[in-house]
């Protein structure tokens, strides 16, 4: 068994593992990081572990606040209290905290140390492992950022009770990616229920060990780690172009299901995917996701932005695709005509459901 | 010798070596970073070792620039031009393009490779060794930021011809502060002479060594590496209030000199410097540097500053004070009182000329 690169602990007494953490790294002070929601339904939960002059930062919940005005808060609030390097940020909510909050703590002052207490299943099984911190800027997704461990990730099934069905669903897009490009086994297992039914006490540790495995071998994402953008090239670009354009943005998880399938249709057309796994990935995706069709008047835009996305070399479309279930490559050129066939498949697809 | 954290070079053909270094790199595109004075009479000196496609970002010169609005101005100039990860930063000119053109770099898609080529004395021997990248925020000097250090570090006295003589001097108070902290032989080569007659060629890359040494064994300042804030508790706050509220704002050397004598005051006073040693520091720090008497009715708000210094903890003002020239202690705690007889000291040394 691989070393941790940082200190992943899975509880269901997230105050007592808080606490201890707290007395280890002795801080100056501790800042605590939610928004509306974390803050009605998850403090309550770590509220007795935190020191009484702790500095409660609160921001607007959501991916559109993700961005350098509300780093500028959190930065203000810090300074104001007068937050010195030995202070300690507990960053308290989903993706969006965690990735935020843990830029602005690496960040102020030069760095300061933080812990992440995902309450979200997409944050605990992906955001907070690995060490990606960052903000979207002028459009883009995680644009700006820079690569740090926090101290400690905290993961407590207690707060999946918090969440709303769809956005334990929209985790779930992350669990199934997990198992499609490293784990038959695990997806077998997974595919025999739908998302609502499974057991969260297996399924987040196992998930996360998949992603804590990928990242260990390579923590700056030079090669292996690349593999975790499956769905990402097509799904990430659906995301950013809704986020700007459509009322009603898609969470990121669902847009990585469509990005799955739109990728999984080019696994079987460029890296020999087969057809029975093919339909079986794409069926299980189109059983629990909620699958927009893609209007024809979005694609160009949407395939421009895949151009974007971080993992390209010399303008290129890199992406990662599936071999067979539970094995991919990376680093596979995508031209314009090929991501052009796979959106226009992909509505194809879920039209003749 | 020690190894080198980082590459540094010091050579008479800058542009030579930044196309070694470029072809070692393998960058995808290169961007280079300048401010109107770099533009015009430094860039001529490497433009013929850059490739014909090279993205030229120009920023205002000056501290007051080295905020987020031009970090927002260099991400932008980067994304409209789709750089990607493989992309190299050059960056060309003083502290304030060096350390806020590292942030940018370091953060821009979670960090790109970059190459400080630094054009004054002050960022030759001071900000461009040891990784502090940063920007000011909310009135407080680099309070944003991270440590990373540059690919490689380019040093070309050439440069030093493009400087006015006030930026020279304010540059040598960091030679100075190198010697006296750690290097008595080296305070009395350089107090041979006045700073406008050192021998640049001996003195840079002595001094840089000096930083370098302290650095490599404490990169991110856990301890030794306090040392190197001699003459900036005090310094540092005298500058930030200036640059928020007087005229004209002073250099950085100008404010760190005045922080300097205060600092040696207080090294007397507490840490048990000798009279005739403090006096010999004093002295020739008077003869170089134009130090400004402080109006009494900027003392609170100086001293108030020095509690928002970065190495401060628990709320207490910590200092390096010299012990004797060419050693020093850190972490003393200073106490209002202090700070203010330190000030006032100051006020009564130099008034006394």
């Amino acid at each position: 068994m691989n070393k941790s690169i940082h200190d992943i602990i899975f509880t269901d007494k997230p105050a007592s593992v808080l606490e201890e953490k707290l007395l280890g790294l002795q801080p100056s002070r501790v800042a605590v990081l939610v928004d509306e929601n974390t803050k009605k339904h998850c403090l309550p939960f770590i509220e007795k572990a935190l020191p009484h002059d702790h500095v409660l930062i609160e921001i607007e919940s959501g991916e559109r606040h993700k961005n350098l005005n509300t780093c500028i808060e959190i930065w203000k609030a810090l300074t104001n209290q007068a937050f010195d390097r030995k202070g300690v940020m507990v960053n308290l909510g989903g993706g969006v905290i965690g990735d935020m909050g843990g830029f602005c703590a690496a960040t102020y002052k030069r760095g300061i140390r933080f812990i992440n207490m995902p309450t979200t299943l997409l944050a605990q099984v992906d955001a907070s492992i690995g060490g990606k911190l960052g903000i979207d800027f002028d459009g883009f997704k995680n644009h700006i950022g820079m690569f740090r461990e926090p101290d400690s990730v905290i993961i407590s099934t207690i707060f999946m009770d918090t969440l709303i069905d769809r956005e334990i669903r929209s985790g779930f897009a992350e669990v199934v990616k997990h198992a499609l490009i490293s784990d038959s086994m695990h997806f077998e297992d997974i595919s025999r229920n739908l998302w609502h039914k499974q057991n969260w006490h297996e399924v987040v540790p196992h998930s996360v060990t998949i992603k804590e495995n990928v990242v260990i071998q390579d923590p700056q994402e030079q090669g292996l780690r690349k593999t975790l953008n499956f769905g990402h090239t097509i799904g990430h670009a659906i995301e950013t172009h809704y986020l700007n354009h459509a009322d009603n943005p898609l969470l990121h998880g669902e847009a990585i299901a469509m990005g799955m399938i739109a990728e999984t249709l080019l696994s079987s057309k460029k890296c020999g995917l087969s057809q029975d796994e093919s339909q079986s990935a794409i069926s299980y995706l189109m059983d629990n996701f909620p699958l927009e069709r893609i209007p024809e008047k979005f694609f160009d835009a949407i395939i421009n932005l895949t151009i974007q996305d971080k993992k390209n070399r010399n303008g290129k479309v890199l992406s990662t695709l599936l071999q067979k279930i539970g094995q991919c490559a990376f680093d596979i050129e995508l031209s314009k005509e090929e991501l052009y066939w796979a959106i226009n498949e992909y509505n194809r697809k879920i039209s003749a459901k």
